[in-house]
């Protein structure tokens, strides 16, 4: 018999689980010291609120879900479709938002974690069913939100085991003010942005063919490409007046913004930082600053988020200044080995003890606040205590219906 | 514009959140003193596995998930669809154990929390996605797991906020017998145990009456009367010899577990515990001992399970023993107001407060572990306050540019 489970989604044991859970707790603790309250929304959305333009290429990955009552096929596939399993947390969120904000605090510190599903093509490490980790500051205008979740999320991932990121920050803003002064028109510089995302894999190289092949101008790509490189590696100091030198279209305001973010990041003690012009980030609704950690032992970044001033607008019908910070938690855990052994005592009982006895010694043992399980006894005794102890436990107690053995760490010999 | 969740679903507050999390919390930590380890399995499940029979009438409410890469409507419905969400945690769990059985402990102790969801007609305190608390223990044929799992559900619940549940027990071996004795044949006995469970709604009167117009004859259901009535409210000492009497065809093994469960029961000092010879639970999977919770605050049971002894075998091809026990989460969260209060402090800053300074009297305040939010003054300033202390907080900071106040706690008045 097949007891898989469904194509492209995983069982998780129970090892799996306690290094997540354990991961979840460390990382909640430290939200939870920052304000941030864990909201829950369904599963299940409308299909017209998922397939709204909010998801980009998402939405070609939504499981779709059939109207319930129906006696025969539909006449079109839509007509089939009321319902879809959520692809992100951000959709759900807007929706949450305009449903509840009149009860909610202002600003609003949202926290959720919970599943996810996309319908991709199965690869290794990559699920189709996963977690999402998100925290997002709703109604709070000034850099204070970016430089917060950056602060929040580093000290959490630290707390969850993966001290050392390293944050890189741009802003949409200066890379449409790049793009402009390139002279692409807006329409285009969604492709303009798709070709710099792929620098750190392609070099330089690379990236002016594919400029060159999107119709720009020899001598634009490599303006471009000079200032992209006057402006890494840049110190604090230095960023104001390199951006406005580098990119003269580039609003006052939109330096301003990144010069109050990093000056709060430099003052966030060990923080390791940098402004990094390829930046780009996959969404198509972010409106200001975006950022992402990355951490030495992880090719891809380990968490990412930007801000989204006209999301919410959509869904509540005014403007709500927003910004989120996502934690890749799939990613974070294959990074992380195990949890800490917990102390763990089998209670290895004979078949022929009477179930209140074999309880009683458990009960007592427990009292003191103890992980206790009973175990029948079986088969070879040093084989069965081989596999105790792979199980996890840490030390046995042998019961007969005569006697009670003294407690033993596992992993010593057993001559009974 | 419409934010509403799916019809039949709901969003989850920060303060219902807090509520339920601390529950779970609870539970959890009693049940991993008890070895049960927590697992997950994925929302989506083969359809053929969901409609396999195991799920009784919820199998009439699951909804269905088309399949993927459609392009015109198919010619049948069975056909549009291969997935489906789990409308419980049993059939996930029966599966999860034949796929991963060789890596597991003997006997396995599972715990699972998660969302399922239903199809059912919305109504009051019913929603279609909610969540199920279960642990079972694999693999233990003795009814040590019985009243393992009677014990530690208690004193989870009790851990919750939920004390003094009484524990109602039975066995459908016994149901069967007392069917078998009054003349009804196997394949009828579900519309007898049907009626039966309708007692405490409709008394005797309308169980009789109902009893009659299955076809049995007056002087039959006056015996099953008798029986059940001599049966109800014994103490330990007499149930043996009562059960004998009253059912002449039951098994002496019956009767054995059912002294040994009750003593063990005896054995776990403040619980009350009674024979419930009127008990039935819905699933067609149980084959012996079945128990429930009852709660004096709550109408119906708030918790219940049983032992399932042939329904791993659906899965794994060989028989397995099994028992598990489900806690009603949504009903027991109902019971509960709400998490106790925490200390949490706002950080009330002026628009014209630079971000680095706001956030490092945030800083200063989070490193003793408290926590703390930062907060745009806006508005009276007392009636902001008043916002923030019904938001949750419990005392305050005011930052202006120039000057930072001392704490004070909100409830206190404020004249600056």
């Amino acid at each position: 018999m097949d007891n898989s489970p469904a194509r492209g989604t995983r069982d998780l044991l129970p090892a799996t689980v306690a290094v997540r859970d354990h991961v979840l707790a460390r990382i909640t603790e430290v939200y939870h010291r920052y304000g941030y309250q864990r909201i829950e929304t369904p599963a299940i959305e409308d299909i017209n609120r998922l397939t709204g333009g909010q998801g980009g290429e998402n939405e070609k990955l939504i499981y779709k879900i059939l109207r319930r009552g129906l006696t025969e096929p539909p006449a079109t596939l839509d007509e089939a479709v009321d319902l879809g399993l959520r692809f992100d947390l951000t959709v759900p969120l807007t929706r949450f938002y305009g449903n509840n904000q009149a009860v909610l605090p202002l600003p609003f510190r949202s926290f959720q974690f919970g599943p996810v599903w996309r319908a991709e093509k199965p690869q290794k490490g990559r699920y189709r069913q996963f977690n999402q980790c998100d925290i997002d500051l709703i109604g709070e205008e000034t850099v204070l939100a970016e430089a917060e979740l950056i602060e929040a999320t580093t000290e959490a991932l630290a707390a969850a085991g993966i001290p050392g990121v390293t944050v890189r920050l741009s802003d949409r803003r200066f890379l449409s003010a790049l793009a402009e002064g390139a002279g692409i028109a807006p329409e285009a510089q969604g492709g303009f942005f798709i070709t710099l995302d792929k620098l750190d894999k392609v070099g330089w190289d690379g990236v002016r063919k594919e400029f060159v092949s999107r119709g720009m101008a020899e001598e634009t790509v490599e303006g471009v490409q000079q200032a992209i490189t006057a402006l890494q590696g840049l110190d604090q100091a230095k960023l104001a007046d390199t951006l406005a030198d580098a990119v003269p279209g580039l609003a006052a305001d939109v330096i301003a913004d990144l010069v109050a973010t990093t000056g709060a990041l430099a003052g966030m003690g060990e923080l390791s930082w940098e402004f990094d012009p390829t930046l780009v980030r996959g969404m198509g609704y972010y409106t200001g600053q975006i950022f992402e950690l990355s951490h030495p032992e992880s090719a891809s970044s380990v968490a990412g988020g930007g801000r989204y001033d006209k999301l919410i607008g959509r869904s509540l019908g005014r403007d709500v200044p927003a910004c989120g910070f996502s934690i890749g938690f799939e990613r974070i855990v294959d990074l992380l080995d195990s949890a800490p052994q917990a102390d763990a005592v089998a209670v290895l009982h004979e078949a022929d003890v009477p179930v209140a006895q074999v309880m009683q010694v458990a009960r007592e043992l427990r009292a003191a606040g103890r992980q206790v399980t009973t175990i029948k006894r079986r088969g070879k005794f040093g084989a069965q205590l081989g596999r105790v102890q792979e199980w996890g436990y840490t030390s046995f107690v042998h019961v007969k219906s005569d006697s009670i053995a003294d407690e033993r760490p596992l992993g010593a010999r057993e001559t009974s």
